[in-house]
């Protein structure tokens, strides 16, 4: 762990500072791109100004079971986990639907699913069959953390190796909304109450059941915000563990990671604790309808990109802004600048009136 | 354009139907991709149900000047209008940045620029060069409006008949906002204080100017709600009659039209003065940061897909969201259902809680 936190530095400033000098030189108004001209500053700033789109684009599916899971946090029975990793595998998932219309590709990851899903052609990193039901004890032990912390790091130093220049997370366990929300309560100071949802959809009976398991178990465990591996250990699950390790995978080799929703979030949060810069790698991808993922959000003081009431996981909301972040990186490197264009910017009139376009574009 | 009205009609409900019976199929709890759900079910609506995602696309960017310039209402010389032009053939816009990003062609069309453009390699179809100023008198002549929207009906006829399946608005011209909040304000009721905005960047000053000049026109003409032409002729402009009448065409077609802002929502609001039913092949891009544009998406009733404090227009917000509805369309179409992945659909517990799983999502 020392080691891989060793190689997270903090994002390039100089190519930041030039990529908001040519943000001010394109031709368009200074501002009317909003939130992608700051976006297309921070991936600079990721990729120390790297040349292009960050392009190939890759979503790892991590997948995992939750002990938990045994205590009715949700309606979909526990083997669903697997036989989605079969439709992810025969492409007949959302994820990959989305990815194939946006160009990127898929990796799915077995780091703890329950059942044996030996046969599917998928990364196989199984930890362990699923997690400990973290309502009566810890979900994992501190080796368990871990070692699916190495399967996401690794797996995003592979990919790296591979050429992939952009990482999205995905992830699938059912479950897992449940020590989503432990976590971001955990990390965030929220109540129970504030972080847990309906996840897949579940009836106002089994949510109030659901956050009183999530507020027993924070009473229980009581882990500091200073602590991420012992929360990971306290709450799981695998797939957080490893999504942990894969977005500090991504810093460490200065690509984009692009979250996708609740359970990346809460992911996140755990990798922030270990290392504060990671978040200057990170984008959101959009904004689950899960309300423990706009407190996670805030948290993060990342914007999201995409916000259609989505609440699937599998990577969806990543996948889906994905093509935003590269729309904003290619204006930055292809537009014209009013030079280059022979364009007036307007700074005669400007003048006339005593003070520069840039200054009365900056009261817009 | 009685024949051209004659050829639109009612989103086809069967397609719709259909379209919604098999997002219930698909493996995914229902409801989950949100706002993709109901838009893939448009899609199917104006469509027919037409297999495959609605491609290729085309963005036409349509350019007019607008006599009202000389009323001080923008910071930037009209000649910048000529000089887009020039930029958008050349590939230097945000607009072709993102278009290549996202696989959309793109069509300049002057369809009313004040300067001579015609050695530039772009669709001549000038009306006229330039508004006559609204604030002094009408802007265009009736004959002039039904030329204008001739043009953008007969492109998207032509678009169509070239194999695109679905168009996408773009505009360009300088102090263009001031007529659409004129348009806004007159199918809305809203004041000219709601509508009018800051374009691509005005002081305090020259708002209130602007917002005086946009107010006073609309005492001057009287337009009513009911008689769209005249409004067109009153305030203009050019690009905004072009798009109406490419709006027109769009739903004509039956092929979705992309709407970008504030402009493509004034031109918008006139299509549907003029037929009610275009909206029903209309998606709303993105929310623009112009006051005017929210005002306008309400009365349309669209809700946008982007909403990243846009301001640029030249169709920016809908070549962002064209891969929002692609993805939403694949996915309707490619994912798996339940029952072709052998997935357990959760309906054994549902039946154990004495309700379906349907019911239970549908409580999300």
């Amino acid at each position: 762990m020392e080691e891989y936190l060793a190689r997270i530095g903090p994002a390039d400033e100089a190519a930041m500072r030039a990529a908001t000098q040519r943000q001010r030189l394109l031709t368009k108004p200074a501002g009317s791109l909003g939130v992608l001209e700051d976006l297309s500053v921070r991936v600079a700033g990721m990729t120390g100004g790297a040349a292009g789109v960050p392009a190939p684009a890759v979503v790892a599916v991590f997948a995992a079971d939750h002990g938990v899971h045994a205590q009715g946090v949700s309606p979909w029975p526990q083997e669903v986990t697997a036989a989605m990793l079969a439709n992810f595998a025969a492409g007949g998932a959302a994820v990959n639907a989305f990815a194939a219309n946006n160009g990127v590709d898929v990796r799915v990851v077995d780091v703890g699913v329950a059942t044996d899903v030996d046969e599917l052609d998928i990364v196989h990193a199984k930890v362990r069959a699923g997690t400990r039901d973290l309502s009566v004890g810890p979900a994992l032990t501190a080796d368990e953390v871990l070692a699916a912390v190495r399967v996401g790091f690794e797996l995003a130093d592979q990919l790296v190796a591979d050429g992939y220049r952009c990482l999205l997370t995905g992830d699938m366990g059912i479950a897992n909304t449940t020590a989503s929300a432990a976590l971001i309560a955990t990390f965030t100071g929220a109540t129970a109450a504030d972080v847990t949802g309906r996840g897949t959809g579940i009836d106002d009976a089994t949510l109030a059941h659901k956050t009183e398991v999530v507020r027993a178990a924070l009473d229980r465990h009581e882990v500091p915000a200073s602590d991420p591996l012992s929360a990971l250990a306290a709450y799981g699950g695998l797939e957080h563990a490893a999504l942990a390790g894969y977005i500090l995978g991504g810093a460490a080799n200065k690509v984009p990671v692009i979250l996708d929703g609740v359970i990346a979030g809460a992911a996140a949060l755990v990798a922030q604790a270990l290392h504060p810069a990671v978040v200057e790698y990170c984008v959101a991808g959009h904004r689950s309808a899960e309300p423990g993922h706009a407190v996670a959000l805030k948290a993060l003081g990342l914007q999201p990109l995409v916000d259609l009431d989505l609440r699937l996981g599998e990577g969806t909301g990543a996948v889906l802004a994905y093509p935003i972040l590269t729309c904003a990186v290619r204006a930055l490197a292809q537009m014209a600048t009013f030079e280059s264009a022979g364009i007036s910017s307007g700074d005669e009139d400007a003048a006339e009136a005593g003070s520069s376009a840039a200054e009365r574009e900056g009261d817009a």
